[in-house]
């Protein structure tokens, strides 16, 4: 009879350490194995040693999926890693909170950081490496390299956020060549970012498989956002129309109606319902180059972009006749 | 007893055959090995191609030099090579006119091109891969995506050609993420572009070493530049006041001359005296920089661009109180 208990994980003084127990009855008595350094998370802040890690981990001929975010995560976040995870031998994580997709008067200092929380989850998730730099690391002195698209970003949230493609462009630019992977995913809730990063990807001919991960969702429908921590709950009901509006879109789609302007029209008046709205953009368009879609005649983009009092939702969903 | 000869390189018909010869005495009996396809020269066109082939030479934890061109390849070219092929287990020379760092009326048409005399001394310098790839090749349908640095370009050659660097920094981005080399090579003579890829380097964090090779310079110090094939004989000895220039300059700095104005409106006195000669710029500035010095304190750049007929020509050099 062979009763083996392993991998219990400790949470000890901000290292994670592991116990890999085997208890047996049988012929060895029992016996207790501390295998520290190789199953341990790995936490990483500087390039170097990430470039020289993932080096590494390509030489054993394996495979590296990278899931690049700005921490805080959420169940969105898991179930990119949950992706990742599947396809590749070797699972990174990025958290930093990019400055440069920020502009002035945004909420980057105020944007939620929770460290700790984020190496439970990605533990849990079964994380190889968490790359989290400074922002010194990232943008030294003198730096001066700027990454620009001429037409994805001239959409969507492109419009009231006009630099911010180009600091994502850079930074994923910047991770790709630190990270080295060979599948990067991103959340489609950002399904502009994924479109760019795809265009990107293509331009620059980084031989790196773009992947795209499904929304998640709250019960109710909303949603999964880091942003969201910061609704009250009046405003977390009023939330809810941005899924509600893409619902009364799909219905609207699928029982015949064709004209673009119409459903936009309609669901301006319903979002105007909600308490402390203000949309900043409804649009139907094109899933490929995002440009706008009058008469609906194959499966269509629709996104929009709603401030709940102060905070700026988005959310988005494929419609199709 | 145990003796081996091996890797005997023949150049036979234009294509390497390597003899890996086994000669023993003991229990085995002599063998030869003929094995032709490794060794030949190969000619890479598409993307995914030279992506997999560096990718497999990586796995084999081979580095990899990379030498990338426009073509038309003189001995300045080679010295980079031979520098490459010194440092380096594969060898790679990408040849490639780039449209994007062309303006309209610059020479893009009728830039020189010898594909198959650059094969020969390709060849010659033990190039293991040449990639050359279409214009349309790099540059499909819909590309969009645009790379440009703030600063380093606003001096020198960047304000005669105010687009070319950023087609510069944007082919050597693709050229990197296709090529995966450990090392990039380029000339010194364009100092300009050798700075800008640098700091391009490492803002973008490609895990890259980007090496600089001596200018080579003909018998009477002219510069070696593909562009001078455009020269008629007169202006063939018009274009040595660029090297003269130099070495004007030197001289008067090592004599104690400080102040840069008086040695540039010497040297341009000088230069205007040469037949069909038209200065672009003639600078004294920080080597790391770029930015223009008054008092010459330390070790400066030199740098200058000077229309002989229709071919503007450029040459510089460090000069040392």
């Amino acid at each position: 009879m062979l009763v083996d208990f392993f991998t219990r994980l400790l949470y000890c003084r901000g290292k994670w350490i592991c116990f890999i127990l085997f208890y047996k009855y049988g012929n060895k008595p029992c016996s207790i194995q501390l295998w520290p350094e190789e199953t341990i998370i790995k936490i990483v802040t500087t390039v170097k040693e990430m470039q020289a890690r993932s080096e590494s981990i390509r030489n054993q001929e394996k495979k590296i999926a990278f899931v690049p975010t700005m921490g805080f995560l959420h169940d969105g976040h898991c179930s990119l890693l949950r992706k990742g995870r599947l396809s590749c031998d070797d699972l990174v994580l990025s958290i930093f909170v990019n400055p440069t997709q920020f502009s002035a008067g945004e909420d980057y200092d105020s944007y939620p950081r929770d460290l700790e929380k984020d190496l439970q989850l990605a533990e849990k998730e079964g994380v190889d490496t968490v790359f989290t730099p400074t922002k010194e690391e990232l943008f030294g002195k003198n730096f001066q390299t700027g990454i620009e698209l001429t037409k994805l970003p001239r959409h969507l949230c492109g419009l009231s956020r006009p630099s911010h493609f180009q600091g994502v462009a850079l930074v994923v630019t910047k991770l790709f060549n630190i990270v080295k992977p060979h599948v990067a995913i991103f959340g489609e809730k950002d399904f502009q970012q994924l479109a760019i990063i795809r265009q990107m990807a293509r331009d620059l001919d980084f031989d790196i498989r773009i992947e795209g991960g499904a929304i998640v969702r709250e019960a109710d429908g909303l949603a999964m956002s880091s942003r969201n921590t910061y609704l009250s709950s009046e405003q977390r009901k009023a939330a809810l129309c941005l899924y509600n509006t893409l619902q009364k879109s799909k219905k609207m789609v699928e029982q015949g109606e064709k004209n673009s302007s119409n459903i936009i029209n309609e669901m301006t008046i319903f979002i105007h319902r909600h308490k402390e709205t203000q949309i900043d953009y409804i649009s139907i368009c094109d899933p490929e180059t995002l440009d706008d879609i009058d008469s609906i005649n194959g499966p269509v983009l629709m996104a929009l972009a709603v401030k709940v009092g102060k905070t700026r939702l988005i959310d988005n969903m494929i419609l199709s006749p």
